[in-house]
């Protein structure tokens, strides 16, 4: 008989295994991403084995083994020479999150070295990257060396995914996208964690969002994957905690790419929205506790007021800023950030109290306007920006302004603008408040 | 905006909807087929797509579409011409069935038409094109002139799939191998009924095989498909009967390519195992009752009889190999097919009573000899073949023979043989007897 490769007769076999509902071996498991990664696995084979993955899951194990040959795909960054401990922040991504703008840059002020790399708009929700780059001159993506050097001298640094860290996440990650296989608990947590352990940082808070706008809506779910991230972190030696927010109207005012970066200034200038501003301090006492910096997250929180009153975290800003090539004049003068040339309002149709203002449908109105983006070619427009003028339980007289678009196209707002105001919902009634912090998971220390 | 087509919006759209459990629309479903066929949906996205329907299922609506759709994607051949009723037959897939060889004759000398297309071995099923390619200068590949021409002459036709004839199934069914995707009750029923209306036939018997060499080895799986395919059938205009028939044991005695021709034409001398014998008779009687040239099965029964105890069956095999270019001296003289040139015995440890003879196990052994390929492109070795000399039931004396071992490479012996020996079990009393036919399903007429 001749030799025959392990491609053809073995991987229909694995793939069927786990369509069958039983747990793949390590050795299976390693030979899956070996073989991703080598490309000896067709995609059409990946795609498979990907939906029946969500369909049946990973067990504990599995999930361990998964993620490590994702980690051992790639390189792995080490911090142990820096002077301080280092903690990362993770979102799950959505409407008006510009936390990571504001928040890196206090926590290194507070003594953390934070090594954030954080990803683009994709579908409803912004990226990080795509604020950053409104910035004139700010550069994303960093060489091993410079991102190193950002880290050490600015104690904190915003840049895109390395792509010599867990490659087969990114490879697995396309393919996800295009065959909705995204929306498996195991693989978000192994896709995320995967990336964060390559990347060094040794301890994690995770942002997860809840609400129309997140990216699993329903809280139970966002439950279970943050208990699968403190889970797998733990088996991996990454101490993980995970606070599970509100994304059911947008955080803060602004939605778009370059406001953001002006709202994320106005949060280090001791301005800004309240509700940004409660959950910036909030995550950042969980990291400085994390990373030991911090008592509890009282001395923590006071710890991140303090270096937004003293002026440190937006000095810390604008070094970062001028470390990565950006224009620093920026920082002190946001209105430098390109803005878009039209506007238009959406006002409140009747009196009454704000009960709904979907971030769900915000988030896709301004990707619609062209601050996201729905293919990943998409281009981005810097100025697009929803600016909302209220937020749930505000009152409202009728024919207040509650948004106002700001756009180049008119086509573009032509299209926007009915998602924005079906968006809004005025009634008589204050709705129940909803606190921001919803609930939080994981070891304190 | 700039346009977007299609496949990059649309389709992880539409995995996502069968992912979550819900049903596509026949829009969507007629896009998708299109779409594999046209090329302009990836197969790492149909692969998904398809995980997901093994997993979530089709509806009988869905199940019509897509079945119709792949009917549509190719051209459908008609037989009104012909004077008199054409009727097939398909099996699911066994362990030493040649029935087609001689049922298709024995039907055409009984005056149906039988437009038979066969498939090749793989796994450890035989295969009809691979038995009919031992006789010298038989041609499987018919152009459909030829095909066409041998079906009024002969009044049967066994030839390969035509590529014209719905290649959705022929493009789908190959992912699906390569993706462990096969096993699903709606692919499977369209995938075979999708082939049998292109190719014109007015009614269809199923053999669906049930036991350890079955494709399905649980009857109630077995029945489950019975089911689908008639309620499919009778959606698409097709009338189908299903026959539920035991494969937990080989048919007849002979397993590999040559000696099931052999075989078959014994049959048709009036020789030949009792069981292929009485399982050809039924599902004649069956196809002829189908066809209405039988009034009922017992009428049927011996309409089939009457065209073997005649030889009339062995003369339309006769003419339908000199038709398709194949040497029609071996319908007279089997002896002259291909033989393997080593012969090894398995012989029964104990006296006492043959309580099994493990269909499954049998035709992997046989697939091992080079009966049979693992990879669409191994090679057949014609000769290669098992010999039963004992069935379930049988009582053996110690040393006597179970099996002979056909073969030209003694390491395929070795690695065939062990597993020759576990597929028998002697015990002390005679087990239950199975009935052949273990149940039929679908309309009589």
């Amino acid at each position: 008989m001749k030799p025959r490769g392990p491609t053809l007769l073995a991987v229909p076999a694995l793939i069927a295994k786990k369509r069958d509902g039983r747990a793949l071996t390590d050795a299976e498991l390693e030979a899956i991403i070996s073989g991703a990664v080598r490309g000896t696995i067709p995609d059409y084979q990946l795609a498979a084995l990907l939906m029946a993955i969500v369909w049946r899951g990973l067990g504990p194990r599995e999930l361990v083994t998964w993620t490590q040959a994702m980690i051992d795909s790639g390189e792995r960054m080490s911090w142990k020479a820096l002077p301080g401990p280092t903690v990362d922040k993770h979102s799950t991504g959505g409407v008006g999150d510009k936390v990571s703008l504001c928040l890196a840059p206090l926590c290194a002020a507070a003594g953390l070295y934070v090594p954030m790399m954080a990803g683009r708009a994709l579908g409803h929700t912004g990226g990080t990257l795509d604020k950053l780059e409104t910035i004139p001159g700010f550069r994303t993506a960093l060489e091993p060396a410079a991102f190193r050097r950002v880290l050490s001298q600015a104690g904190f640094v915003l840049a895109g995914q390395s792509a010599r860290l867990a490659p087969a996440d990114r490879l697995l990650y396309a393919l996800r996208d295009a065959t909705a296989t995204v929306e498996s608990i195991p693989l978000i947590a192994s896709s995320i964690l995967s990336k964060k352990i390559a990347e060094g940082a040794g301890a994690l808070v995770m942002d997860v969002k809840v609400g129309s706008g997140a990216f699993l809506p329903a809280r139970s779910r966002a439950r279970t994957l943050a208990r699968a991230l403190i889970g797998l972190g733990g088996r991996l030696g990454l101490r993980v905690r995970a606070v599970l927010s509100d994304m059911d109207q947008p955080l803060g005012a602004a939605i778009g790419n370059a406001v953001e970066v002006r709202e994320a200034i106005d949060v280090l200038r001791g301005e800004g929205p309240a509700d940004l501003r409660a959950l910036t301090v909030r995550l950042g006492a969980e990291m400085l506790v994390l990373g030991r910096r911090a008592r509890d997250l009282r001395d923590g929180a006071r710890r991140i007021e303090r270096a937004i009153a003293s002026g440190a975290g937006l000095e810390r800003l604008l070094l970062g800023v001028r470390l990565q090539g950006g224009d620093p004049r920026v920082v002190e003068h946001p209105e430098r950030l390109p803005r878009a040339r039209r506007q238009q309002v959406i006002r409140a149709p009747r009196a009454g109290v704000v009960v709904r203002a979907d971030a769900g449908a915000l988030g896709r109105a301004a990707t619609l306007l062209g601050a996201g983006r729905l293919r990943k070619e998409d281009p981005i427009a810097p100025g697009a920006a929803l600016m909302l003028h209220a937020k749930v339980g505000g009152a409202v007289a009728r024919g207040d302004a509650l948004c106002t678009l700001h756009y180049d196209d008119p086509a573009r707002a032509a299209a926007a603008a009915p998602l924005v105001a079906r968006a809004f919902q005025v009634g008589a009634r204050a709705p129940r408040p909803v606190p921001l912090v919803l609930e939080t998971l994981g070891p304190v220390r």
